[in-house]
């Protein structure tokens, strides 16, 4: 027998976006003044309530196992969330706590995919569904979409992929990378198709607290306890309480499913960290008003961000209505040249705006969304204006 | 298509244990007086040193994600320990920090298994190992050892498991259940095979530092090489610094394949707990008094234990060397009954005992291990007296 790494590990896609983050990094370590628009995470620390938390969890030495799936309490008090926020009803056992909604999306595909299942994935999306659905054995089926249609596939175009090996469908709203809500009527549209097929609906909603516009969330598992029944909510808090760190993600849906998943868990990784537990429940039970700050900081930040992109030629974008990214449109751009360098990718775009005007960005790429880069601006004020400026200088000198 | 979940999920093995612990759990919250020798953790709290390291961090904000494979720091000061301790030479670049031990294995397991390949099994063996392999499509195989090789298998019993399909075989020294520490000519056996062969050696030592009498760890890697270039160190701080919950493992291996993993680990679970990985730095770097007197603490209670159980007709031990587990045997009481109930078997044996003495055991056959019990010393000694006494009148019980 050879000693070689397993075909899965083989097959997991090395990041199209990891040389260009890399040379990011390089070039702040070399002292350059770059201007990152990359982050996937709030710039804005842990609130200090959640902090003291965990200071209180160490001063109880609550530094043992915990149950996998989570305390009891945390996952109580999650119900307790989720009644609240999302006038949904579940009891502890429905509930799965994990290292992070990215291990909750994880352990989901593990635990409902056999080889050859199909799950469908709208695009744009974000990079880690396809890797983690051909982790578990699955074969990722992409919905393209556009901005023609704010970036939601069609219901004819959802439809149409449809066929009998089916398992699954993501639905992630608002999304990463486009900012795009799915409206009620487009998730009504997913949710009849789930509960007739039969297929799963696994709804990443990570970002639902960074709404926009007065704007409420909605998960499809809302619809009606049919759809819920077939649903998995994920969730996290990473996003919401800039706890990004701490890696505690959850997941809430059907009894027999989350039971497979906690066993699963228990296997794999044991318990998230104990301590983050603890700090999470004074995250989801202290005063929210940490939350709505941040939103509101997020909101002007995208305002200035969606005036200054669609005030430059050649360059556009759409104004979306959650999380903390823009998709620019760059397709115009395709064809024309710097210093003889023709572009003819998103990669190429990238690439150069970082070697030229130091600007880090993710090429569409990366998110099946070729024309396109993501700009996020989980960045203050400043940067984002400094950035764009730069932006400006680059796209004027293409010839 | 159905609504059902994986094969995957649908192979583990529910833990025979699982009943017996959640029966002893409820009695313990129903306020009976249950002594328990289940406990997989040690009893002291997470040295004080160590939980102040975590509020620094919580001080200085380190509560963003990390490189998925843990901190550049973190991983160079593992380095430092494995230089200090082990004698082995090992870059940043080869190690990766996980969700715990549990969670390295599991990740190597994915990282180098496919469908059919053979993983060799020393049993008695912890009960997550044939689960892990199953998970990652591969086969278990075991090797029967018992008390006549002080539960370490025969070079002839590890020769004649080998086959074309062996992909790894996982040795554990000191070994959860048994205590038992490989000698050197023993790892040497195995390293020489697993080079001719080849196939990669898991070696698995989170218990390296609970061992006692004076003996000095030995990790097969140290061997030479050749057989460094194919094991996977895997380590942690959850025994050895009583952080079970902070969920802090790492392993130290070829470079290639933990580059493999890295990648895997960054589209399923990220980065460890920020905030764990720094305290995890004060841990590894800081006084390592609070080791030797837990060690010091440790090996008092074996020998209590010890004495005790080999004093009462019909059962007995060996003299673990390490860890904190010791397997008693029970194989004369078989046959025989309590009140007419026949004991047949180690989980008849927990059950009752459990039920008429509230003393809370793991039987054997969570450890491929018929005819035994395992009892955790990790518990104060009153506990310790009281509950042998309470063996001691099952035992005299019988018919």
């Amino acid at each position: 027998m050879q000693l070689n790494i397993s075909h899965r590990a083989q097959n997991i896609a090395p990041s199209p976006t990891l040389a260009i983050d890399a040379r990011a990094k390089e070039m702040k370590a070399a002292g350059l003044d770059v201007v990152g628009f990359g982050a996937g995470e709030p710039d804005f620390p842990t609130p200090a309530h959640i902090c003291d938390a965990a200071k209180e969890a160490l001063d109880k030495g609550m530094t043992r196992y915990t149950p996998a799936a989570g305390t009891k309490e945390l996952r109580k008090v999650i119900c307790e969330k989720l009644r609240k926020d999302n006038d949904m009803t579940y009891i502890y056992g429905d509930i799965l706590v994990s290292n992070g909604a990215k291990h909750s999306l994880y352990t989901i595909f593990q635990a409902i995919l056999d080889p050859g299942d199909e799950v469908l994935i709208p695009t744009p999306c974000w990079v880690s569904y396809p890797e983690m659905v051909r982790m578990a054995g699955g074969v990722p089926v992409f919905i393209p979409s556009d901005e023609s249609t704010n970036f939601i596939p069609t219901s004819k175009d959802i439809a149409s992929r449809v066929t009998r090996r089916t398992k699954a469908i993501i639905i992630t709203s608002p999304s990463n990378p486009t900012g795009s809500v799915w409206s009620r009527e487009q998730l009504q549209f997913v949710a009849d198709l789930a509960v007739s097929h039969p297929f799963y609906v696994v709804s990443d909603e990570i970002y639902e607290k960074l709404i926009f516009d007065g704007q409420k969330h909605l998960s499809i598992a809302q619809l009606g306890e049919s759809i819920k029944a077939q649903t998995f909510m994920v969730n996290g808090l990473s996003k919401a309480y800039a706890m990004t760190g701490w890696r505690i993600g959850y997941v809430a849906g059907p009894r027999h499913e989350i039971s497979a998943m906690a066993n699963f868990q228990s296997q794999a990784t044991s318990n998230p960290n104990s301590i983050a537990q603890y700090a999470a429940m004074a995250a989801l039970e202290g005063d929210q008003s940490c939350v709505d700050e941040m939103v509101a900081e997020f909101e002007k930040r995208r305002d200035v961000m969606v005036e200054r992109i669609n005030s430059i030629p050649g360059i556009s974008c759409l104004k979306p209505q959650g999380a903390f990214y823009i998709m620019m449109n760059i397709k115009q751009l395709m064809g024309r040249s710097y210093h003889g360098r023709v572009l003819e990718s998103s990669l190429d775009f990238a690439e150069l705006l970082l070697a030229e005007q130091q600007v880090a960005v993710v090429p569409g790429v990366a998110f099946e969304a070729e024309g396109y880069c993501r700009l996020s601006y989980a960045t203050s004020m400043e940067q984002i204006n400094k950035g764009l400026d730069r932006i400006e200088a680059f796209v004027k000198s293409l010839e």
